[in-house]
């Protein structure tokens, strides 16, 4: 329906997703950041519908409870609620620009329920190391490697859901690799849009 | 089964593929183009298993008559016999080289029914203005049009079975999407690849 990209982000801690998010959207034109609704009172110098949507409990869960629901996912953290308002989204979607959504692997599966997002995968390098590791002989005791491979296994079940997979291994192809991806999805797009009217019967 | 990705690569006449492909192979290392076999005689300068495979008609045959056949594609060409070695193609992406194809579509729907290549299509600009043309108000007379219409639904219906669609708009534009393709299809694979032991049981 809409001309944009949903791209959906996730990275576990110190995955460096937003200094790669950052240098990607200060190159390439026609990305914007998905704002949130929340439930949290604004910090000093945060800007409502620029940071934030700043809404009450009630405004929050009368969106929340629509059928279907307002939000593309949301979250309870601390007492606060947070959501991805779905109006949003694809007003801006509908206007041709690609949205951005920085979140969880939690809300990346919710979103995946009622949305078809591009979903990449940020790992820090130790991910690929790991693998590696266990890749090869084993030098250490039984015990490490099981609790290691868990990890991996956890881990990597969620990658396994995501589409593109980005290993922050250097930073600057980090960067290349998200600008690719965009780049490259934004080439399968056109495909389909140009293709669309071939399927029109004249 | 291998680790490279099989690039199928094609364009009308007029789609600089050739340009912006030779432009993508000196900047992006790990790609490689793949060799045909011809039965064709070699012309001066042409060298045996850098520019084709020169075979003979019965060492031709006897490759494509196998079962499954030897060849990912093949066609006849003034005479002359071109193909694609399966063999070939597959020891490079073993060896984890990215091994493009420069295919017409026939040759490209041939691939498809044996391998799972990414396709991309390179348009001249023309198409992408002559789809802007039919979209608009039609100024010319309903002949022209239908012809118009008719060649462009030919093109696009080959369009919607490739992955990607680049139009040649700006020649610096195609060389940096086909080099994201790449990129992206390496995240891509890289995500199927770092996923795999975890469907192993230990």
């Amino acid at each position: 329906m809409s001309s944009g990209i949903l791209l959906v982000l996730s990275a576990p801690s110190g995955g460096g997703k937003t200094t790669i998010l950052k240098r990607v959207m200060a190159d390439l034109p026609g990305l914007v950041f998905s704002v949130s609704h929340t439930t949290r009172k604004p910090r000093p110098g945060e800007e409502d519908g620029r940071d934030y949507y700043f809404v009450s409990r009630r405004e929050f869960e009368s969106i929340r409870d629509r059928q279907p629901s307002g939000f593309l996912e949301w979250a309870e953290v601390h007492g606060n609620l947070y959501g991805t308002s779905r109006a949003a989204v694809e007003q801006r979607l509908g206007a041709g620009r690609d949205v951005v959504l920085d979140i969880d692997v939690q809300g990346a599966a919710q979103i995946r329920k009622s949305a078809d997002p591009v979903a990449v995968f940020i790992a820090p390098p130790s991910l690929a190391e790991l693998e590696a590791r266990l890749r090869g002989r084993g030098t250490e005791d039984e015990q490490t490697i099981a609790l290691r491979l868990e990890n991996a296994k956890q881990e990597l079940r969620v990658v396994d859901s995501y589409d593109y997979l980005i290993v922050n291994d250097r930073l600057a192809e980090a960067v290349e690799s998200l600008r690719s991806i965009i780049i490259a999805e934004r080439c399968r797009r056109r495909r389909a849009v140009d293709g669309a009217p071939v399927r029109v019967d004249f």
